[in-house]
């Protein structure tokens, strides 16, 4: 039995408000439970999408009510609102800049619109940007000309990965995330309407280069986006792929075949997060693992509200048996037992905590 | 009667090799000549594209034989010629990089093929790049990375002028060209053919931001891009517009509204291109000009090969009356005077200024 340090995921869709038979912050949080993580980070792209204070509140009594783990909540810039979200920053877990496939509230149609949140926005609190192939290094000009850190979402791609390793050689400001489904994926090897994601899954050499820099990459996150089996086998099916409850078993896989050590996991799902992210420590707070178990990812045996997996049926070694959150049994043996409403806010919840550096003032 | 330097266009399309039903080096330098234009950098992208020392001896003997002014050759970046190009770096303009929109032999498709070419074109050698929108942003944080000078070519829009400015402000080694299109037509102006170019023409807003940030704009370039007018009538045309016979008589109207000086065109025009391009001093060189003189802009009366122009019957005031090049009247009172050949490579033809510190080593 292996204890770790319980997982922080920076990069979640909860979906709530606005989408509920996708999901919510019930049946998202106790998917990450069953996938040994105890933190999400969740995304602003919701409807309305988190873009105030009155949608970030909306966001935030949903979570205060139905949490079982704990969280914080992006707000999202758009084109008019850099003043209101960089007020809002310390009760947000950061900005989220969706620069490529924008929409509504949310759409930053040129670069003119990013200059007043880079120049708004605190330079201590975290700036998340969806920003693919030349986007981002746009987006990483910005961070340069405006001198403050930058976490660059989803990386896929080899030019990707290449280029942040570039800046980060220069001591350009930038940090990034990988999800599984780039590390694990390529573009032709899923179903049609099962493989539509944003960013979308690349070549086998875009997946080697991912593999082949693993200290380029700061956090692995989930990116995980429900959609209903019926949505995702519609004509024009939504992007986005579920992954709270096989990322850890995916990557203990791979840690098993020696692709990566468990010391890497835990740095780039707690220790990495938690620097860039400006997250506390929750005491006697862990994860317990049966790294030797053998089994098939089930779709049919998880949490999450939409029902699928891209990864059904993947053989892997390495399950989740327990997660004790602030001294509490939150999950075991399939069983959740953290009760909704038991979640903490990580921005508001831990007051003890406001006065450290490296919490938001 | 106005006396000027000679003008430099950094911009223009030769159209030869491949294209002379189009344009040619006689014709090309003709055009040059009668829009008080004595030195032209000449574009790679002709068929074949100028990429390698064949392709660029190519070029270059057609413009020993036929250019009347003087000129140089940019080559071309492609996915794998970076060091092919490198060593030709003190015999060609410069080095031209298609960021948007490439095509064959330079064809860069994604960032990594970008960074050969960062590292290993001589510094002091210029580097333009074909940029647009957030390509333009990737284009200045490589120059910043790799710590070099770039050009960009054909800046159209409000957030690229924008985003020039903020680089400049900041110290990031990148200058800019705006062509006259760009600042004199929107796209709701031309009939759809003749209204193709790349980069489109733009909103009357992006227009108005160009004007308003005429110290931003180092070079005036025509980005001349000649077609038949049977091509640009057909379905698809091509985009591209010819502009070296109407630049000058288009910014000297505008220096007669007050909204430009002449000294401001010759800063544009020919100080800058100087500097940015290290060109040398072209003895015994001027143009002379009727400033006050009126009349209609007639395709009929052009020099170049294509028969048309997007500002047919525009009503101008101020034209050229004679170039003088190194001592010899090359244009008087519509005729060209220069013979075939004439023209001097700027790179090579001008050995007494080789050990200049201005002059590329």
């Amino acid at each position: 039995m292996l204890k770790l340090p319980a997982l922080v995921d920076v990069h979640v869709h909860v979906r709530e408000p606005g989408q509920t038979h996708k999901e919510d912050w019930d049946s998202v949080t106790q998917a990450a439970l069953a996938g040994g993580i105890a933190t999400i980070l969740a995304m602003p792209n919701t409807q309305p999408p988190v873009f105030d204070g009155a949608t970030l509140d909306l966001a935030l009594n949903a979570a205060k009510e139905k949490a079982r783990c704990d969280y914080a909540q992006f707000v999202g810039a758009g084109p008019t609102n850099a003043s209101v979200v960089a007020a809002l920053a310390p009760k947000a877990a950061g900005l989220k800049m969706y620069l490529d496939s924008t929409f509504g509230e949310l759409r930053l149609d040129d670069m003119t619109l990013w200059t007043p949140h880079f120049q708004q926005f605190p330079k201590s609190a975290p700036m998340v940007m969806h920003a693919e192939s030349r986007t981002l290094a746009a987006a990483i000009l910005f961070s340069a000309m405006y001198d403050r850190p930058i976490h660059i979402a989803h990386v896929s791609l080899r030019e990707e990965i290449l280029l942040v390793k570039a800046a980060k050689e220069r001591g350009l400001k930038v940090t990034c995330e990988v999800c599984p489904h780039h590390l694990f994926l390529t573009k032709s090897e899923t179903p049609s309407g099962f493989a539509e994601v944003r960013p979308r899954l690349a070549t086998q050499a875009d997946v080697d280069s991912l593999w082949a820099n693993l200290d380029v990459i700061d956090c692995f996150a989930t990116d995980h986006a429900p959609h209903t089996r019926a949505e995702k086998e519609a004509q024009n099916p939504p992007p986005g792929f579920p992954g709270l409850e096989t990322i850890l078993p995916l990557l203990l896989t791979a840690a098993s075949e020696g692709r990566i050590t468990i010391e890497q996991i835990v740095e780039k799902m707690r220790v990495n997060p938690q620097r860039i992210f400006n997250l506390p420590e929750q005491p006697k707070t862990w994860i317990e693992i049966d790294e030797n178990v053998q089994y098939e990812i089930r779709a049919a045996e998880s949490f999450t509200r939409c029902g699928w997996t891209p990864f059904e049926g993947w053989r892997v070694k390495g399950k989740v048996r327990k997660v004790v959150l602030r001294g509490k049994t939150a999950f075991e043996d399939g069983q959740i037992l953290a009760q909704a409403g038991s979640g903490r806010n990580v921005r508001l919840d831990y007051p003890q905590l406001e006065a450290s550096p490296h919490i938001l003032g």
